[in-house]
């Protein structure tokens, strides 16, 4: 396994693999893995002939206020967990790399941003877009595999690659999850004991939304409202949104007639955590 | 020569050729030649096994009320000068392939747009940043080559480029003039016979800065009110602006210390011209 630092050496060896006829899938992530982003890896490896990762913890996504400086990190333990699911490359590039001097570049994927984490992280999306331009620029991959937990971020990646006809296929993997149902995150590693607790309720919720809606349960309002009366039962728990959004817009609907996400995003303490299930799908 | 007209052809036939190891060169162009494309084309050839053109009037860079609709086309015209040229591929989407419905991603470079034709023409380097993102990654070129005579267009361009990580060489080709000075442009087309010897004032005023500049004035409100005074006194004259900037970050300077351009906009009649000169280079 290779740990690269620079653009440039990125670039060269990514280049001269194409060159060789050989497929390059990549995983763009933050660090302090979990089992979600190995399983990630592990698609990007059955998908590829070679499989990159990034360790990037990006400071354009992050808002004035957010966890940027507190955003858990642990190479060594990042590194050993690479290896082990037979990571190729770790692209590690410094800050110095990725936004120099002068750096004033930025890509806006507009309509689908403007609903949930758009609304309450104005420039979450646009840092988001931008490194993973960047990154893929400098990858060069064929194939690149995002998770579903972050589903609005996976909507966001999709629009930017089609609509700027990057010759990139992009995956959605499903959310791994604890064996309680919580979703895996880095973030859950904020999580106080007696947090851990009232954040199951962001995946039951999901599960009661789902059992509404296999009932016969169509008005997004009706779910909406138990899920947050559900959520606001927890102790710790203070809700930023709980919306019911058209999968491929991220406008919110009404009634589920078109394929729907319920979406939400929660603080459970200090950690804000997000969840999804979209409507009709197995969990 | 080959006339591709959807992206995935175009992708594919890059593709292909950059797995045989040969260099592609790309300019992009609104068709309409004259020579200054077809210098772009010949230094294109140089510096390639294949070289590409595409011909796309890109309706994201033109504002309200500019002149979108009524901009020159000739294909058959260009279509035989690409031949004579040794233009390879000639990339010839029509809207529904560069802006399918829902198209909703942008690129914006801040600083460097935030002066000359990024104030009087606010959305203009927007839609030519997208464009050149998108082109560049349908025709993946290695090396693409711009006009000096769109010098803030050029700055976008390289600004791009790094910011983006796009492995991309841009090259920049002196302005190509008639022999009476007038910088080469599809708009001239537009011109009326006694706004021609008008539009001369342009070129006239760009060497009159210059001659200043080689006595030793280096104080840019002097030069530029010299400039305005000599444009003002040609009929049908309507100054948009003259400017000298920092040739890299596109900021106004006070005197001509670092290298500087002056860059100006007048419209002549109709049509709207632009020019520019770097101090101290011959022209």
């Amino acid at each position: 396994m290779e740990i690269i630092k620079t653009v440039r050496d990125m670039q060269n060896f990514s280049e001269s693999l194409r060159l060789r006829g050989k497929r390059i899938a990549f995983v763009p992530t933050m660090g302090y893995f979990h089992n979600g982003h190995l399983e990630l890896m592990k698609e990007g490896k059955k998908r590829s002939d070679c499989l990159v990762t990034s360790i990037y913890v990006n400071p354009t996504q992050f808002g004035p206020g957010e966890d940027l400086d507190k955003y858990p990190r642990d190479f060594e333990r990042d590194e050993r967990l690479s290896r082990d699911v037979g990571v190729d490359v770790i692209f590690y590039p410094p800050n110095s790399q990725m936004y120099p001097e002068n750096y004033q570049t930025y890509v806006n994927v507009e309509n689908v941003t403007d609903n949930l984490c758009g609304l309450t992280r104005p420039v979450h999306f646009r840092g988001v877009a931008t490194v993973c331009a960047k990154l893929f620029n400098i990858v060069k991959p064929h194939v690149t595999i995002f998770g579903r937990k972050d589903f609005q971020q996976l909507v966001v990646i999709k629009r930017m690659v089609t609509d700027l006809n990057m010759d990139i296929e992009v995956v959605g993997m499903p959310t791994v999850r604890e064996s309680d149902g919580l979703a895996m995150s880095s973030r859950n590693a904020y999580l106080k004991e007696d947090e851990r607790e009232s954040a199951l309720s962001l995946s039951r919720s999901l599960r009661l939304a789902g059992s509404l809606y296999d009932q016969g349960q169509c008005d997004a309002g009706v779910i909406i409202k138990k899920v947050k009366d559900f959520i606001g039962k927890h102790p710790g728990t203070r809700i930023d949104y709980v919306k019911i959004c058209d999968v491929e817009t991220m406008k919110d609907v009404e009634r589920l007639e078109r394929k729907s996400v319920l979406a939400l995003a929660v603080w459970v303490g200090a950690p804000r955590l997000i969840d999804n299930y979209v409507f009709g799908e197995n969990k």
